[in-house]
């Protein structure tokens, strides 16, 4: 699992900043790649990353601004081609949109207006706080932000993995594998044939708890922020503004780093990336929202266009930690 | 008088080359610039450029497909930002847009959908076949191409300049300025208080003859190419396939290199500037284009992203050459 910030600009895109767009890598996890808004542009900077706009299976939308949608009938259209016969014998697989109102109808206009016809589909599911996405292995959640329009913020929750079955400490017992093996991962109590009695659970190495990524952007302070970053491995907070600006980032909706350091601090967060910089801060000038943060959080970094954060399975004695929060 | 080619691909970005703008700059001749297609990400082109979007005052479009039209709105929005008070103290200047059907609708439908609120104004003016703008300065008229959707050229006509007084000739008569050199500039027969009869014409300098700059984009072979650049200066001309992929290109509703210079050919044109080129004609690929091409129509040049061509004004010697075509 790893993020990959494709823009980590706000408003404009600047010579050093795109306009918004993060990728969730989930090649290990599941062969796929999610998006997290599609800002002008996010094409072209796939073409400097390793990562293939076939893998995108769902984008979600945070909310309709232009430098959060304006890459998204580019990035569908391009990717119409990446699934050739010349690539790799078929057609791109199917795309899940998540987002405010709006969306689906600006979408569609766009492709029709520019006569794109898409050899894939698009399935568009309309945000509502709550659960938005939930299989086996994951689950997403939308939280309200405070921006003015329609707006959220996204929590995805790994589920936590059942223990590996410890396969050589059974055969050490004489055991073969077998119908008795599923039993024994299952966690059930089982009766052997020589008589013994054990317990499945015994047998299975420890549970490895899943990671919690929170992606908050373009928003002002609000309450939701906590719930959607709470205990989250990694919190993404917007901070367009340094503390020095708190009065321009209330009026125009937006969060200083100071204040992304107090919502990583309240909700027990581990680590806070902070992106969507504006562009009054140039190079090292960035480095000061940083530093205002790590006074409050100190596990903060600045997200740089093309950066990748690894973020590592969880071992199974960190779980304690984190419940400990 | 130059031309500025902001993105020089065909279809979807590649690494050396992005998709389609064309920027005429008008900067000696009337302070603006004047943009032909807005391919996504042409904004991001434009601050590696010295060219400002404020200066922006006419766009033109060639036809819907999306890597003409899908920078459009991104343009439109940072522009807004481009003449705040932080930058020169006004708004910036309205623009007028010209292009096919449906376009408008395009545009402040996306505006629409991201609450973009622009504090300049948009004119659309629908493009039909024949003069679409005319000043005492300029002519633009469109030509209906062949691409399988509603598509123009775009011919920019400067007109003559009337040759400038020769006021030095006129002083060595012992003439004084006032309202007898508005008669004389203005070509008349002019009797003066020495009983002298002059000819207006014999104090006037040569007329400087206009340039003439045809755009031909996305099209296959059609007439009235050759009617849109009959004697231009610089034809641009779309070279999306070589000579040996001539069938593709048709099929696509596209030009060969080779099919661009037989155009300029039989088209009387001076000079011949290849563009919106596959991305398969990677680095020194391309040059075959050119070779391709020379055979036919040796001043055949191949633009480059960013690269800027030069159209010198006219010398009125020229004038013959020219009419002799």
């Amino acid at each position: 699992m790893e993020l990959e910030f494709l823009g980590t600009g706000a408003g404009q895109p600047s010579k050093q900043r795109n306009v918004t767009s993060i990728a969730l890598r989930l090649l290990d996890e599941r062969n796929e790649v999610w998006l997290f808004d599609v800002g002008e542009a996010t094409q072209h900077q796939l073409l400097k990353s390793n990562t293939r706009s076939r893998k995108v299976t769902k984008i979600f939308i945070t909310h309709m601004h232009g430098d959060h949608i304006f890459g998204l009938p580019g990035f569908l259209t391009s990717r119409n081609f990446q699934g050739s016969e010349l690539i790799d014998g078929g057609k791109p697989t199917d795309v899940t949109i998540y987002g405010p109102a709006g969306l689906q109808q600006y979408v569609f206009s766009v492709l029709r207006a520019a006569q794109v016809r898409l050899q894939y589909r698009i399935n568009f599911i309309q945000v509502r706080p709550g659960i938005i996405f939930e299989d086996q292995q994951f689950a997403v959640s939308a939280f309200p932000m405070n921006h003015g329009i329609e707006d959220y913020a996204y929590r995805v929750v790994e589920k936590d993995t059942v223990g590996q079955l410890q396969v050589e400490k059974l055969l050490k017992l004489g055991l073969k594998s077998g119908p008795l093996f599923g039993k024994i991962k299952a966690g059930e109590i089982v009766k052997l044939e020589n008589g013994l009695t054990i317990n499945g659970k015994d047998f299975l190495g420890p549970d490895r708890p899943g990671r919690i990524i929170a992606i908050v952007l373009d928003t002002k302070d609000t309450p939701e922020i906590i719930k959607a970053a709470e205990q989250a491995d990694v919190l993404v907070h917007e901070a367009t503004y340094g503390a020095e600006n708190s009065i321009m980032a209330k009026r125009h909706g937006h969060s200083t780093s100071l204040q992304a350091a107090e919502h990583a601090r309240a909700a027990h967060a581990h680590q806070l990336i902070l992106t969507h910089i504006s562009a009054r801060y140039l190079g090292k000038m960035a480095d000061q929202l940083v530093k205002q943060a790590k006074n409050v959080f100190r596990p903060t970094y600045i997200a740089h266009d093309l950066e990748i954060f690894d973020i590592p399975a969880k071992k199974s004695e960190r779980k304690d930690k984190i419940d400990v929060g």
